[in-house]
Protein backbone atom coordinates (compact mmCIF):
# COMPACT_ATOMS: atom_id res chain seq x y z
CA UNK A 1 0.00 0.00 0.00
CA UNK A 2 1.60 3.49 -0.99
CA UNK A 3 0.53 5.87 1.61
CA UNK A 4 2.49 8.62 -0.15
CA UNK A 5 -0.04 8.29 -3.05
CA UNK A 6 -2.05 11.66 -2.83
CA UNK A 7 -4.49 11.73 -5.45
CA UNK A 8 -7.84 10.39 -4.74
CA UNK A 9 -8.66 6.49 -5.47
CA UNK A 10 -11.95 6.31 -7.19
CA UNK A 11 -12.92 2.41 -5.70
CA UNK A 12 -14.20 2.64 -2.14
CA UNK A 13 -11.90 -0.68 -1.02
CA UNK A 14 -9.16 0.92 -2.18
CA UNK A 15 -9.52 4.02 -0.73
CA UNK A 16 -10.68 2.78 2.63
CA UNK A 17 -7.33 0.45 2.80
CA UNK A 18 -5.00 3.59 2.13
CA UNK A 19 -7.13 5.19 5.10
CA UNK A 20 -6.25 1.91 7.30
CA UNK A 21 -2.80 2.24 5.81
CA UNK A 22 -2.36 5.29 7.51
CA UNK A 23 -3.30 7.82 4.73
CA UNK A 24 -5.23 11.26 6.02
CA UNK A 25 -6.47 13.96 4.57
CA UNK A 26 -10.24 15.14 3.40
CA UNK A 27 -12.33 12.46 1.15
CA UNK A 28 -13.77 15.43 -1.07
CA UNK A 29 -13.29 13.98 -5.02
CA UNK A 30 -12.75 10.39 -3.77
CA UNK A 31 -14.49 7.14 -4.57
CA UNK A 32 -17.28 9.71 -7.22
CA UNK A 33 -20.69 8.20 -7.27
CA UNK A 34 -20.71 6.46 -3.87
CA UNK A 35 -22.05 7.34 -0.66
CA UNK A 36 -19.61 9.32 1.93
CA UNK A 37 -21.29 8.94 5.86
CA UNK A 38 -20.79 10.95 8.59
CA UNK A 39 -19.95 8.74 11.93
CA UNK A 40 -21.01 9.12 15.46
CA UNK A 41 -20.41 6.81 18.11
CA UNK A 42 -22.05 7.19 21.37
CA UNK A 43 -22.19 4.61 24.69
CA UNK A 44 -25.40 2.12 24.46
CA UNK A 45 -27.30 3.88 26.96
CA UNK A 46 -27.10 7.34 24.84
CA UNK A 47 -28.14 5.68 21.91
CA UNK A 48 -31.94 5.71 22.04
CA UNK A 49 -31.39 9.29 22.46
CA UNK A 50 -29.74 9.94 19.30
CA UNK A 51 -31.45 7.74 17.35
CA UNK A 52 -34.62 9.73 18.34
CA UNK A 53 -32.54 13.05 17.62
CA UNK A 54 -31.83 12.09 14.13
CA UNK A 55 -35.98 10.73 13.64
CA UNK A 56 -36.97 14.10 14.69
CA UNK A 57 -34.58 16.09 12.51
CA UNK A 58 -34.06 13.75 9.52
CA UNK A 59 -32.70 16.70 7.09
CA UNK A 60 -29.62 17.74 9.10
CA UNK A 61 -29.42 13.72 10.44
CA UNK A 62 -30.49 11.32 7.83
CA UNK A 63 -29.36 7.83 9.09
CA UNK A 64 -27.86 5.23 7.16
CA UNK A 65 -26.78 2.72 9.22
CA UNK A 66 -26.86 1.98 13.17
CA UNK A 67 -24.52 -0.98 14.38
CA UNK A 68 -25.09 -3.26 16.97
CA UNK A 69 -23.26 -2.18 20.33
CA UNK A 70 -19.30 -2.74 20.24
CA UNK A 71 -19.49 -3.20 16.29
CA UNK A 72 -17.34 -2.01 13.96
CA UNK A 73 -18.75 -3.45 10.19
CA UNK A 74 -21.42 -1.85 8.62
CA UNK A 75 -23.47 -3.69 5.63
CA UNK A 76 -22.89 -0.30 3.52
CA UNK A 77 -19.47 -1.19 3.47
CA UNK A 78 -18.10 -4.86 3.74
CA UNK A 79 -15.17 -5.75 5.01
CA UNK A 80 -14.41 -1.99 6.35
CA UNK A 81 -13.73 -1.22 9.82
CA UNK A 82 -15.20 1.38 11.35
CA UNK A 83 -11.68 1.93 13.57
CA UNK A 84 -9.55 2.46 11.15
CA UNK A 85 -11.00 3.29 7.66
CA UNK A 86 -11.55 6.71 8.01
CA UNK A 87 -8.76 9.18 7.46
CA UNK A 88 -9.20 11.16 10.88
CA UNK A 89 -11.21 10.91 13.72
CA UNK A 90 -12.13 12.88 16.90
CA UNK A 91 -12.82 12.05 20.15
CA UNK A 92 -14.80 13.62 22.93
CA UNK A 93 -15.37 13.39 26.60
CA UNK A 94 -18.41 15.50 28.41
CA UNK A 95 -18.31 17.65 25.01
CA UNK A 96 -14.97 18.64 24.83
CA UNK A 97 -12.33 17.25 21.97
CA UNK A 98 -9.99 14.70 23.38
CA UNK A 99 -7.88 13.84 20.48
CA UNK A 100 -7.74 13.99 17.11
CA UNK A 101 -6.11 10.59 16.16
CA UNK A 102 -6.37 8.36 12.85
CA UNK A 103 -7.37 5.51 14.14
CA UNK A 104 -9.51 4.81 16.87
CA UNK A 105 -8.85 1.49 18.27
CA UNK A 106 -7.47 2.32 21.52
CA UNK A 107 -10.31 4.36 22.43
CA UNK A 108 -12.93 1.72 21.68
CA UNK A 109 -15.45 0.56 24.02
CA UNK A 110 -17.25 -2.74 23.76
CA UNK A 111 -20.83 -0.50 24.70
CA UNK A 112 -20.35 1.78 21.35
CA UNK A 113 -23.33 2.03 18.95
CA UNK A 114 -22.14 3.64 15.50
CA UNK A 115 -24.58 6.02 13.90
CA UNK A 116 -23.70 6.54 9.98
CA UNK A 117 -25.14 9.69 8.41
CA UNK A 118 -25.98 10.65 5.32
CA UNK A 119 -23.48 13.45 3.85
CA UNK A 120 -23.58 16.50 1.58
CA UNK A 121 -21.21 14.99 -0.61
CA UNK A 122 -24.04 12.97 -2.27
CA UNK A 123 -25.80 16.23 -3.22
CA UNK A 124 -23.39 18.00 -4.74
CA UNK A 125 -22.68 15.08 -7.17
CA UNK A 126 -26.19 15.60 -8.06
CA UNK A 127 -26.06 19.24 -8.54
CA UNK A 128 -23.00 19.07 -10.46
CA UNK A 129 -24.62 16.31 -12.59
CA UNK A 130 -27.90 19.03 -12.95
CA UNK A 131 -25.01 21.74 -13.64
CA UNK A 132 -25.47 23.79 -10.56
CA UNK A 133 -21.82 25.16 -10.10
CA UNK A 134 -20.33 25.18 -7.04
CA UNK A 135 -18.59 28.04 -6.07
CA UNK A 136 -16.63 26.55 -3.51
CA UNK A 137 -15.32 23.87 -5.28
CA UNK A 138 -14.23 26.39 -8.19
CA UNK A 139 -12.78 28.29 -6.03
CA UNK A 140 -10.89 25.54 -4.12
CA UNK A 141 -12.54 25.91 -0.69
CA UNK A 142 -14.16 23.55 1.86
CA UNK A 143 -18.03 24.26 2.10
CA UNK A 144 -19.45 27.30 4.31
CA UNK A 145 -20.74 26.43 7.40
CA UNK A 146 -23.14 28.15 10.09
CA UNK A 147 -24.66 27.47 13.05
CA UNK A 148 -27.82 28.89 13.04
CA UNK A 149 -30.14 30.39 16.08
CA UNK A 150 -33.00 27.37 15.18
CA UNK A 151 -32.36 24.90 17.66
CA UNK A 152 -33.14 20.92 16.39
CA UNK A 153 -36.12 19.34 18.13
CA UNK A 154 -34.59 17.99 21.04
CA UNK A 155 -34.68 13.96 22.51
CA UNK A 156 -34.24 13.25 25.74
CA UNK A 157 -30.52 14.35 26.47
CA UNK A 158 -29.53 15.44 23.46
CA UNK A 159 -30.05 18.79 21.82
CA UNK A 160 -28.30 21.52 19.72
CA UNK A 161 -28.60 23.91 17.16
CA UNK A 162 -29.18 23.60 13.13
CA UNK A 163 -26.18 23.43 11.51
CA UNK A 164 -26.52 24.78 7.46
CA UNK A 165 -23.99 24.85 4.62
CA UNK A 166 -24.43 27.58 1.81
CA UNK A 167 -24.30 27.31 -1.74
CA UNK A 168 -24.65 30.29 -4.09
CA UNK A 169 -26.87 29.57 -6.69
CA UNK A 170 -27.53 31.72 -9.82
CA UNK A 171 -31.68 32.24 -10.26
CA UNK A 172 -32.28 30.68 -12.97
CA UNK A 173 -30.99 27.86 -11.43
CA UNK A 174 -32.50 27.59 -7.80
CA UNK A 175 -35.59 25.72 -9.04
CA UNK A 176 -33.16 22.78 -10.53
CA UNK A 177 -31.01 22.98 -7.38
CA UNK A 178 -33.99 22.91 -5.20
CA UNK A 179 -35.69 19.56 -6.93
CA UNK A 180 -32.01 17.63 -7.33
CA UNK A 181 -31.53 17.31 -3.85
CA UNK A 182 -35.41 17.14 -2.72
CA UNK A 183 -34.86 13.45 -4.41
CA UNK A 184 -31.90 13.13 -1.82
CA UNK A 185 -33.29 12.72 1.38
CA UNK A 186 -30.82 10.43 2.95
CA UNK A 187 -28.25 13.49 1.91
CA UNK A 188 -29.80 16.69 3.72
CA UNK A 189 -32.76 16.40 0.85
CA UNK A 190 -34.00 20.07 -0.21
CA UNK A 191 -32.50 23.14 0.98
CA UNK A 192 -33.83 24.79 4.61
CA UNK A 193 -33.76 28.07 3.39
CA UNK A 194 -33.12 30.52 0.25
CA UNK A 195 -31.99 34.16 0.64
CA UNK A 196 -31.86 36.54 3.43
CA UNK A 197 -29.38 35.14 6.14
CA UNK A 198 -30.74 36.77 8.89
CA UNK A 199 -34.09 34.13 8.45
CA UNK A 200 -31.49 31.60 9.89
CA UNK A 201 -29.76 34.29 12.54
CA UNK A 202 -26.77 34.30 10.24
CA UNK A 203 -24.81 37.59 10.59
CA UNK A 204 -22.04 37.39 8.44
CA UNK A 205 -21.55 35.02 5.67
CA UNK A 206 -18.09 36.17 4.98
CA UNK A 207 -17.06 34.89 8.47
CA UNK A 208 -18.47 30.68 8.55
CA UNK A 209 -18.61 28.57 12.18
CA UNK A 210 -16.88 26.09 9.64
CA UNK A 211 -14.83 26.03 6.77
CA UNK A 212 -14.09 28.82 4.23
CA UNK A 213 -16.05 32.17 3.34
CA UNK A 214 -16.98 31.79 -0.55
CA UNK A 215 -17.27 34.33 -3.50
CA UNK A 216 -20.82 34.31 -5.24
CA UNK A 217 -20.86 35.59 -8.46
CA UNK A 218 -23.03 38.83 -9.45
CA UNK A 219 -26.79 37.62 -8.63
CA UNK A 220 -26.13 34.19 -7.00
CA UNK A 221 -28.72 33.79 -3.96
CA UNK A 222 -27.55 32.22 -0.93
CA UNK A 223 -28.79 28.41 -0.57
CA UNK A 224 -28.50 26.91 2.62
CA UNK A 225 -29.09 22.87 3.49
CA UNK A 226 -29.27 21.30 6.91
CA UNK A 227 -25.29 19.94 7.70
CA UNK A 228 -24.44 17.17 9.35
CA UNK A 229 -22.00 18.63 11.34
CA UNK A 230 -25.43 19.23 13.29
CA UNK A 231 -24.47 15.85 14.98
CA UNK A 232 -21.10 17.38 16.39
CA UNK A 233 -23.01 20.37 17.32
CA UNK A 234 -25.13 18.51 19.33
CA UNK A 235 -22.55 16.58 20.89
CA UNK A 236 -20.65 19.88 22.15
CA UNK A 237 -24.17 21.19 23.63
CA UNK A 238 -25.38 17.75 24.94
CA UNK A 239 -21.96 16.49 26.33
CA UNK A 240 -22.33 12.79 26.74
CA UNK A 241 -19.66 11.14 28.98
CA UNK A 242 -17.90 9.73 25.45
CA UNK A 243 -17.94 9.85 21.78
CA UNK A 244 -16.48 9.38 18.89
CA UNK A 245 -17.09 11.22 15.30
CA UNK A 246 -14.99 11.41 12.19
CA UNK A 247 -12.56 14.68 11.58
CA UNK A 248 -14.48 17.50 9.39
CA UNK A 249 -14.53 16.10 5.80
CA UNK A 250 -12.73 12.98 6.57
CA UNK A 251 -16.17 10.50 5.95
CA UNK A 252 -16.53 7.00 5.74
CA UNK A 253 -16.23 6.18 2.20
CA UNK A 254 -19.06 3.17 1.39
CA UNK A 255 -19.86 1.15 -1.26
CA UNK A 256 -23.30 2.56 -1.69
CA UNK A 257 -24.19 4.38 -5.01
CA UNK A 258 -25.58 7.96 -4.27
CA UNK A 259 -28.68 7.13 -6.95
CA UNK A 260 -29.59 4.12 -4.52
CA UNK A 261 -30.55 6.89 -2.23
CA UNK A 262 -32.42 8.78 -4.80
CA UNK A 263 -36.06 8.64 -4.19
CA UNK A 264 -37.43 8.50 -7.47
CA UNK B 1 -71.70 15.39 19.36
CA UNK B 2 -74.20 13.29 17.25
CA UNK B 3 -72.09 9.45 17.40
CA UNK B 4 -74.96 8.09 15.04
CA UNK B 5 -73.78 10.29 12.13
CA UNK B 6 -72.09 7.78 10.51
CA UNK B 7 -70.97 9.73 6.96
CA UNK B 8 -66.82 10.91 7.39
CA UNK B 9 -65.86 13.78 8.86
CA UNK B 10 -63.46 16.06 6.63
CA UNK B 11 -62.07 18.35 9.19
CA UNK B 12 -59.39 16.04 11.41
CA UNK B 13 -60.58 17.45 14.94
CA UNK B 14 -64.47 16.98 14.37
CA UNK B 15 -62.72 13.56 13.23
CA UNK B 16 -61.01 12.88 16.13
CA UNK B 17 -63.96 14.59 18.33
CA UNK B 18 -66.13 11.96 17.11
CA UNK B 19 -63.87 8.74 18.03
CA UNK B 20 -63.09 10.24 21.33
CA UNK B 21 -67.07 9.95 22.00
CA UNK B 22 -67.61 7.03 21.41
CA UNK B 23 -67.80 6.41 17.19
CA UNK B 24 -65.79 3.31 15.52
CA UNK B 25 -65.24 1.99 12.40
CA UNK B 26 -62.96 2.30 9.48
CA UNK B 27 -60.96 5.65 8.58
CA UNK B 28 -61.17 5.55 5.29
CA UNK B 29 -61.95 8.33 3.38
CA UNK B 30 -61.92 10.96 6.39
CA UNK B 31 -60.75 13.94 6.48
CA UNK B 32 -59.14 13.58 2.56
CA UNK B 33 -56.03 15.03 1.78
CA UNK B 34 -54.93 15.20 5.92
CA UNK B 35 -52.21 12.42 6.74
CA UNK B 36 -53.57 9.40 9.12
CA UNK B 37 -50.71 6.97 11.01
CA UNK B 38 -50.40 3.50 12.46
CA UNK B 39 -50.00 3.81 15.91
CA UNK B 40 -47.86 1.15 17.94
CA UNK B 41 -47.00 1.80 22.19
CA UNK B 42 -44.60 -0.18 24.08
CA UNK B 43 -43.18 -0.37 26.94
CA UNK B 44 -39.85 2.39 27.39
CA UNK B 45 -37.60 -0.70 27.59
CA UNK B 46 -38.46 -1.80 23.80
CA UNK B 47 -38.56 2.06 22.50
CA UNK B 48 -34.84 1.22 20.94
CA UNK B 49 -35.58 -1.97 19.36
CA UNK B 50 -38.80 -0.73 17.47
CA UNK B 51 -37.05 3.04 17.15
CA UNK B 52 -33.59 1.21 15.51
CA UNK B 53 -36.37 -1.57 14.27
CA UNK B 54 -38.19 1.35 11.43
CA UNK B 55 -34.69 2.84 10.92
CA UNK B 56 -33.66 -0.48 8.93
CA UNK B 57 -37.24 -0.87 7.43
CA UNK B 58 -38.10 2.32 6.64
CA UNK B 59 -40.50 1.51 3.22
CA UNK B 60 -42.41 -0.62 6.04
CA UNK B 61 -42.40 1.82 8.98
CA UNK B 62 -41.77 5.39 7.93
CA UNK B 63 -41.82 6.91 11.60
CA UNK B 64 -43.48 10.21 11.59
CA UNK B 65 -43.24 10.70 15.45
CA UNK B 66 -42.45 9.09 18.88
CA UNK B 67 -43.90 10.80 22.06
CA UNK B 68 -42.13 10.59 25.16
CA UNK B 69 -42.67 8.01 27.76
CA UNK B 70 -45.96 8.00 28.76
CA UNK B 71 -47.04 11.12 26.66
CA UNK B 72 -50.69 10.84 24.80
CA UNK B 73 -50.08 14.01 22.19
CA UNK B 74 -48.31 14.74 19.46
CA UNK B 75 -47.53 18.09 17.24
CA UNK B 76 -48.94 16.32 14.23
CA UNK B 77 -52.55 16.45 15.70
CA UNK B 78 -52.57 19.34 18.17
CA UNK B 79 -55.60 18.45 21.39
CA UNK B 80 -56.06 14.84 20.47
CA UNK B 81 -55.79 12.71 22.97
CA UNK B 82 -53.85 9.35 21.56
CA UNK B 83 -55.34 6.75 24.18
CA UNK B 84 -58.84 7.76 23.09
CA UNK B 85 -58.82 9.82 19.45
CA UNK B 86 -58.82 6.89 17.17
CA UNK B 87 -61.76 4.49 16.45
CA UNK B 88 -60.34 1.41 18.12
CA UNK B 89 -57.70 -0.27 19.22
CA UNK B 90 -55.73 -3.37 19.68
CA UNK B 91 -54.38 -4.70 23.38
CA UNK B 92 -51.12 -7.31 22.96
CA UNK B 93 -49.64 -9.09 25.77
CA UNK B 94 -46.88 -11.25 25.01
CA UNK B 95 -47.88 -10.91 21.42
CA UNK B 96 -51.20 -12.31 22.20
CA UNK B 97 -53.84 -10.37 21.45
CA UNK B 98 -55.90 -9.88 24.91
CA UNK B 99 -58.70 -7.13 23.86
CA UNK B 100 -60.09 -4.39 21.20
CA UNK B 101 -61.12 -1.43 22.89
CA UNK B 102 -62.98 2.17 21.58
CA UNK B 103 -60.30 3.21 23.85
CA UNK B 104 -57.02 2.79 26.32
CA UNK B 105 -57.06 4.98 29.17
CA UNK B 106 -57.83 1.82 31.58
CA UNK B 107 -54.73 0.27 29.89
CA UNK B 108 -52.45 3.33 29.66
CA UNK B 109 -48.77 2.41 31.53
CA UNK B 110 -46.31 5.40 32.22
CA UNK B 111 -43.97 3.81 30.72
CA UNK B 112 -45.43 3.65 27.29
CA UNK B 113 -43.77 5.00 23.83
CA UNK B 114 -46.14 5.41 20.95
CA UNK B 115 -44.87 5.41 17.27
CA UNK B 116 -46.69 6.89 14.71
CA UNK B 117 -45.84 5.54 11.44
CA UNK B 118 -47.03 6.96 7.86
CA UNK B 119 -50.09 4.93 6.15
CA UNK B 120 -51.25 4.07 2.57
CA UNK B 121 -54.20 6.12 2.64
CA UNK B 122 -51.79 9.25 2.24
CA UNK B 123 -50.08 7.77 -1.12
CA UNK B 124 -53.71 6.38 -2.33
CA UNK B 125 -54.68 10.15 -2.41
CA UNK B 126 -51.76 10.65 -4.65
CA UNK B 127 -52.22 7.79 -6.87
CA UNK B 128 -56.38 8.93 -7.32
CA UNK B 129 -55.00 12.49 -7.88
CA UNK B 130 -52.49 11.08 -11.08
CA UNK B 131 -55.46 8.74 -12.68
CA UNK B 132 -54.53 5.11 -11.13
CA UNK B 133 -57.90 3.44 -10.51
CA UNK B 134 -57.87 2.14 -7.19
CA UNK B 135 -59.35 -1.47 -7.27
CA UNK B 136 -60.22 -2.30 -4.36
CA UNK B 137 -62.57 0.82 -3.38
CA UNK B 138 -64.55 0.86 -6.92
CA UNK B 139 -65.34 -2.72 -5.93
CA UNK B 140 -65.98 -1.63 -2.40
CA UNK B 141 -63.21 -3.54 -0.58
CA UNK B 142 -60.36 -3.51 1.95
CA UNK B 143 -57.00 -3.68 -0.01
CA UNK B 144 -55.40 -7.19 -0.19
CA UNK B 145 -52.38 -7.45 2.55
CA UNK B 146 -49.93 -10.55 2.06
CA UNK B 147 -47.22 -11.69 4.74
CA UNK B 148 -44.09 -12.39 2.12
CA UNK B 149 -41.47 -14.48 2.83
CA UNK B 150 -39.05 -11.67 3.28
CA UNK B 151 -38.28 -10.86 6.61
CA UNK B 152 -37.35 -7.48 7.49
CA UNK B 153 -34.01 -6.68 9.14
CA UNK B 154 -34.46 -7.53 12.79
CA UNK B 155 -33.11 -4.82 15.55
CA UNK B 156 -32.38 -6.38 19.10
CA UNK B 157 -35.70 -8.12 20.14
CA UNK B 158 -37.70 -6.76 17.32
CA UNK B 159 -38.30 -9.12 14.13
CA UNK B 160 -40.58 -10.29 11.57
CA UNK B 161 -41.71 -10.61 8.13
CA UNK B 162 -42.65 -8.17 5.51
CA UNK B 163 -46.19 -7.45 5.06
CA UNK B 164 -47.57 -5.64 1.90
CA UNK B 165 -50.67 -4.09 0.36
CA UNK B 166 -51.52 -5.25 -3.51
CA UNK B 167 -53.34 -2.99 -6.15
CA UNK B 168 -53.82 -3.97 -9.56
CA UNK B 169 -52.85 -1.37 -11.92
CA UNK B 170 -53.24 -0.98 -15.69
CA UNK B 171 -49.66 -1.44 -17.28
CA UNK B 172 -49.78 1.81 -19.02
CA UNK B 173 -50.24 3.66 -15.42
CA UNK B 174 -47.13 1.63 -14.03
CA UNK B 175 -44.53 4.80 -14.22
CA UNK B 176 -46.94 6.68 -12.86
CA UNK B 177 -48.05 4.70 -9.94
CA UNK B 178 -44.18 4.01 -9.53
CA UNK B 179 -43.37 7.45 -9.24
CA UNK B 180 -46.24 9.31 -7.70
CA UNK B 181 -45.73 7.14 -4.52
CA UNK B 182 -41.92 7.28 -4.45
CA UNK B 183 -42.19 10.61 -3.83
CA UNK B 184 -43.76 9.85 -0.70
CA UNK B 185 -41.16 7.88 1.41
CA UNK B 186 -43.39 8.87 4.71
CA UNK B 187 -45.89 6.55 3.03
CA UNK B 188 -43.77 3.83 2.34
CA UNK B 189 -42.74 5.13 -0.67
CA UNK B 190 -42.14 3.24 -4.27
CA UNK B 191 -43.55 -0.27 -4.73
CA UNK B 192 -41.00 -3.12 -3.71
CA UNK B 193 -42.07 -5.34 -6.17
CA UNK B 194 -44.26 -5.46 -9.30
CA UNK B 195 -45.68 -8.85 -11.23
CA UNK B 196 -45.03 -12.42 -9.86
CA UNK B 197 -46.08 -12.44 -6.30
CA UNK B 198 -43.88 -15.53 -6.33
CA UNK B 199 -41.07 -13.00 -6.26
CA UNK B 200 -42.46 -12.53 -2.50
CA UNK B 201 -43.49 -16.06 -1.49
CA UNK B 202 -47.31 -15.45 -2.09
CA UNK B 203 -48.32 -18.42 -3.47
CA UNK B 204 -52.31 -17.17 -3.81
CA UNK B 205 -53.63 -13.62 -4.37
CA UNK B 206 -57.08 -14.75 -4.01
CA UNK B 207 -56.08 -15.60 -0.70
CA UNK B 208 -54.59 -11.95 0.93
CA UNK B 209 -53.59 -12.73 4.82
CA UNK B 210 -55.67 -9.42 5.65
CA UNK B 211 -58.02 -7.33 3.94
CA UNK B 212 -59.72 -8.52 1.24
CA UNK B 213 -59.26 -10.03 -2.09
CA UNK B 214 -59.35 -7.74 -5.31
CA UNK B 215 -60.16 -8.45 -8.92
CA UNK B 216 -57.92 -7.25 -11.63
CA UNK B 217 -58.66 -6.17 -14.48
CA UNK B 218 -57.62 -8.00 -17.97
CA UNK B 219 -53.76 -6.76 -17.90
CA UNK B 220 -53.35 -5.12 -14.91
CA UNK B 221 -49.94 -5.94 -13.22
CA UNK B 222 -50.28 -6.60 -9.69
CA UNK B 223 -48.54 -3.64 -7.61
CA UNK B 224 -46.88 -4.54 -4.14
CA UNK B 225 -46.15 -1.75 -1.51
CA UNK B 226 -44.63 -2.22 2.23
CA UNK B 227 -47.44 -2.03 4.57
CA UNK B 228 -47.70 -0.51 7.71
CA UNK B 229 -49.33 -4.20 9.45
CA UNK B 230 -45.62 -5.19 9.32
CA UNK B 231 -45.31 -3.68 12.80
CA UNK B 232 -48.52 -5.79 13.84
CA UNK B 233 -46.66 -8.61 12.50
CA UNK B 234 -43.49 -7.44 14.53
CA UNK B 235 -45.73 -7.66 17.46
CA UNK B 236 -46.73 -11.27 17.00
CA UNK B 237 -43.46 -12.28 16.11
CA UNK B 238 -41.59 -10.67 18.99
CA UNK B 239 -43.98 -10.90 21.73
CA UNK B 240 -43.11 -8.09 23.77
CA UNK B 241 -44.91 -8.07 27.22
CA UNK B 242 -47.37 -5.47 26.44
CA UNK B 243 -48.06 -3.22 23.49
CA UNK B 244 -51.31 -0.98 22.15
CA UNK B 245 -51.81 -1.05 18.34
CA UNK B 246 -54.85 0.77 16.64
CA UNK B 247 -57.14 -1.51 15.38
CA UNK B 248 -56.68 -2.38 11.30
CA UNK B 249 -57.89 0.23 9.09
CA UNK B 250 -58.94 2.57 12.08
CA UNK B 251 -56.18 4.90 12.24
CA UNK B 252 -55.27 8.13 14.16
CA UNK B 253 -56.45 11.51 11.67
CA UNK B 254 -53.35 13.81 12.37
CA UNK B 255 -53.83 17.54 11.09
CA UNK B 256 -50.64 17.43 8.87
CA UNK B 257 -51.41 17.83 5.15
CA UNK B 258 -49.93 14.87 3.01
CA UNK B 259 -48.25 17.25 0.27
CA UNK B 260 -45.76 18.18 3.27
CA UNK B 261 -44.99 14.68 3.38
CA UNK B 262 -43.99 15.14 -1.00
CA UNK B 263 -40.51 15.23 -1.14
CA UNK B 264 -40.54 17.33 -4.40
Amino acid sequence: MNVTDVSPARVPQEARARFRAGGTGTTAGWAPGHVQANLLAVPADWAYDVLLFCQRNPKPCPVLDVTEAGGWTTPLAPGADLRTDLPGYRVWADGELLDEPTEVTGYWREDLVTFLIGCSFTFETALGEAGVPMRHIEQGRTVPMYTTARQCRPAGRVRGPLVVSMRPVPPELLGTALNATALLPAAHGAPVHCGEPGGLGIADLARPDFGDPVTAEPGDIPVFWACGVTLQAAVTASAPPFALTHAPGQMLITDARDEQYRVA
